[in-house]
């Protein structure tokens, strides 16, 4: 199949640094690659990828320097694929809504992956008007504040399956994830790791936009002999810090879309003990691949007795449901679906302009 | 004639605020519909106009609290213009640049209007693309970035005749109207003043993004006998104290795209001495409706004299040259060539999509 994917060009694909997104599409590009099909990637210059690269602009927008207009490289890069959309079976974009007044007017088969949290007022009259484009959600619980969007499928997100290492020792400490934001509550880990007399260990970058916030109501709680605050990770120490923890807590404050690094964790044999917010339930088996809980007092009671559960059964289920080959099959399935049930071309669409 | 005018939706047509964008559309709006024509205004829905108003927002995205995504209320607006599309004979945007890849596709003769500033790196490649997409500049000046863009015309500013009267009077003191800023340089309008011993009226605003500067810079410049800083004022309040002054000083320091207090002056009979950045040696007619310079001691000399010059003939040059209905006819103008020119459309080309 012949396939077009188009990213964002804040990151480039994978990204040196953060960026869910762009890495998601890097896996899903390089796997679909690998399974024959004919893959454009239209992306930042400095992208690198199994796919043919189509060079957007010369280097992500994050880092090239200050950019002052960042959607103008997003409709220069719009009106190339409108240009070249019927050389496409699929055009799958990655881009939020931007491109939803021109999608509906391609002639070629398209679908679109919302990357995001949908919970911001201005979206819903757009996904009402545009209820015809069809969107793929990242888990069920992201559709909620958007039911009259063009929903399509749900597809989880997938990492390649030999990334991440099964660890079988049964792990030393906790282990916190994220940026330190109020959505992530890095205090409740603390709260929880200093309740179960566990130690903890923090892989967390400091954004400018949240350091007010962590000299006023996380530095404090740094300063205890259980606790040890490692700064930000790159994704090559990924595979040692999350692999040699006993379990990943995740005890977010917000309707986290998916999160990822709970995977990750599943994919070293990590369980994860999580509190019941956005996609969580989704992707943790209660019991299974770790604890789904509603409460602080509950997370420290499940968290005392995580080592019951079989790291064996995390790498298992990551392996079964969260890997990057399921996901291209997924997202393959969907492709052939949207292809049989296409309508012809009438006059009144169009892809190339004059 | 059918003509839309598609305004940014972050002021109100007119503005409450600042917002020079959608005064001028507020103004060619009314202007058109005065000379006949059917015009329909696609805005904020607190706008007020004489135009047929299509309310694309409830209020103005500045003005209606927290706004996370200013893009989507405009992509959903650019999707309503493109379903009407076919019952206007013309279409003009004030929108920048959002909607070129849909402009490009859309079946009707159309325009836009570039209000802002040009010279932003990102746009080079974006509008070298979309050389086929007509645009207007409002000074020739502003175009010098950006010599690939499809220019069509240029089409100054205008006011309504009756907006401020004329003052007769030779007037008591030098203005200065504008928000403190780097670019607008009231640093030098203080000097130019001290130096020529005449007092010196400031109005002026002064943006969170620029107080830092005014603490730094500015305040300690105000504690002199000779200036007056009178703080932001309202259109209401312009006539008066444009109209009671002997000259606008206007010493700015970047490329000035157009510059509208200038012909604010220029209608209340007072003559503005600028330096040469930007529009201004287009707007003002040197040794005429003002003095334009090159250095602050030029415009120290010029200022000295400044009462020389008459100022029933910087009214003239206002009626002349910047009134709305010299605008609108400009505008219809360009319209009419436009439409003969425009292309039949073909299959290729598209308005509401199916």
């Amino acid at each position: 199949m012949r396939i077009a994917q188009v990213a964002p060009l804040a990151e480039s694909v994978p990204p040196l640094l953060y960026g869910g997104t762009e890495r998601v599409v890097a896996y899903l590009c390089d796997e679909l690659v690998r399974m024959g099909h004919d893959v454009t990637l239209f992306a930042s210059g400095d992208s690198e990828t199994r796919a043919k690269l189509h060079a957007e602009w010369p280097t992500a927008l994050r880092l090239g320097g200050h950019v002052e207009d960042p959607v103008a490289p997003h409709l220069l890069m719009l009106e190339h694929v409108m240009q070249q959309a019927e050389q496409f079976d699929m055009i799958h974009f990655h881009v939020a809504e931007i491109h939803f007044p021109l999608a509906r007017r391609l002639p070629v088969p398209h679908v679109t992956t919302l990357h995001g949290r949908l919970d911001i007022p201005e979206l819903a009259p757009l996904y009402r008007e545009f209820s015809d484009v069809p969107v793929v959600s990242i888990s069920t619980s992201q559709r909620t504040p958007l039911p009259h969007a063009g929903w399509a499928a749900t597809v989880y997100h997938g990492l390649p399956a030999d990334l991440l290492s099964f660890h079988p020792a049964p792990g030393r400490y906790l282990a916190f994830v994220g940026r330190i934001s109020p959505e992530k509550r890095v205090d409740r880990a603390i709260a929880i790791a200093r309740a179960c007399r566990q130690p903890l260990r923090i892989a967390a970058k400091v954004d400018p936009a949240d350091a007010a916030y962590f000299e006023r109501e996380i530095r404090s709680l740094l300063d205890d002999p259980l606790i040890e605050y490692v700064g930000e990770i790159g994704e090559q120490d990924k595979d040692e810090f999350l692999g040699n923890a006993s379990a990943l807590l995740f005890p977010i404050d917000w309707p986290e879309p998916f999160g990822l690094v709970m995977i990750e964790a599943l994919a070293c044999g990590v369980p994860v003990v999580a509190l019941r917010r956005g996609a969580v339930p989704e992707v943790i088996e209660h019991g299974a691949s770790g604890f789904v809980v509603d409460t602080v007092d509950e997370a420290i009671e499940v968290t005392r007795r995580v080592a019951q559960l079989d790291r064996r059964q995390c790498r298992a289920a990551f392996e079964r449901r969260f890997t990057a080959r399921r996901m291209a099959e997924d997202y393959l399935r969907l492709y052939r679906k949207l292809i049989a049930h296409h309508p012809e071309p009438e006059q009144s669409e169009v892809a190339g302009a004059s």
